[in-house]
């Protein structure tokens, strides 16, 4: 199935030259919300993970979805300030300043193998912030999937580079 | 099963007196996430919806799991200024100061049957937004759950009062 076909994409937004690729259409219809979990799923049916973790917030309704497939708990990935026990932060840079990821620090156990999921990948920023985390709490990311791939901003190769497996349902060129 | 054994009480937070209910120990255990979608969906095995609806951001794991495995498309019910296409937004009352939900204008058809969906049900006032938000879009709530109700807080006959079933998988007195 191809995943474009239930793809908005919305030009100059959030500014001018940006073409803003819109994925609450794939979300919103039955065929295209449900092909493109079963595919993420599919890609890892082999694999073996301890813990499914979404980053906020489209990886949230994409990965509750794969981890309840897969039979999996769910760890969410959420912005600065949003959890409310104890946590761990991990800070990344944005294109004009930084932003800061948090799980909770029992959010893991020594050793999971962590499947990341999340909408787009564009320069792993985020991504990589989350993978330096669960590395922090003990586990490790195994794989990380998402459904869009805007494959000139290098995220792939960065985490990559990291020995981790990157995986998405399909890819743009430009931003 | 009783998905009160994974749910984590933490004693004065957000502020003194309140008991805060944590799901993420839930959706973080295999089991207890599974059970609690699983319920989720066998509340509804024999209605008709058209859409499942999660309010941001709790709303959206349990509901792309819900979504999936009813095989409908998912609808995000976004804090205002999230969504990047057309919107339309419903304001509600906070304790002090008002907020704001809003969905794309275009995320239902005319007609469509919504299942909402949240962790959580307190005074009802989100989800009460998100219904008038659904209603003015053309479509129609007919159904609420929720894991948690903190039964003293009026939300179920708020919810009820606009002729909306409303189904919770455990409830805590106070707050």
């Amino acid at each position: 199935m191809d995943v474009k076909q239930f793809i908005r994409t919305i030009p100059d937004y959030p500014k001018e030259g940006i073409f803003f690729r819109d994925i609450t259409t794939l979300l919103g219809d039955a065929e295209g919300f449900r092909s493109a979990v079963d595919a993420l799923v599919q890609l890892h049916k082999g694999a073996k993970f301890d813990k499914v973790a979404g980053i906020e917030a489209h990886g949230f309704i994409l990965g509750g979805a794969v981890a309840h497939q897969l039979g999996l708990g769910f760890v969410p990935v959420r912005k600065k300030g949003k959890l409310p026990w104890t946590t761990i932060g991990q800070e990344y840079d944005l294109e004009y300043g930084t932003d800061t990821v948090e799980i909770h620090s029992d959010a893991i156990s020594a050793g999971d193998r962590i499947l990341l999921i999340d909408d787009l990948i564009a320069t792993g920023g985020t991504a990589e912030a989350a993978v330096k985390l669960f590395a922090r709490a003990g586990g490790n990311v195994l794989a990380a999937s998402f459904v869009i791939e805007l494959s000139e901003l290098g995220g792939r190769q960065r985490l990559e580079a990291l020995d981790i497996e990157v995986l998405s349902l399909c890819a743009y060129e430009g931003h």
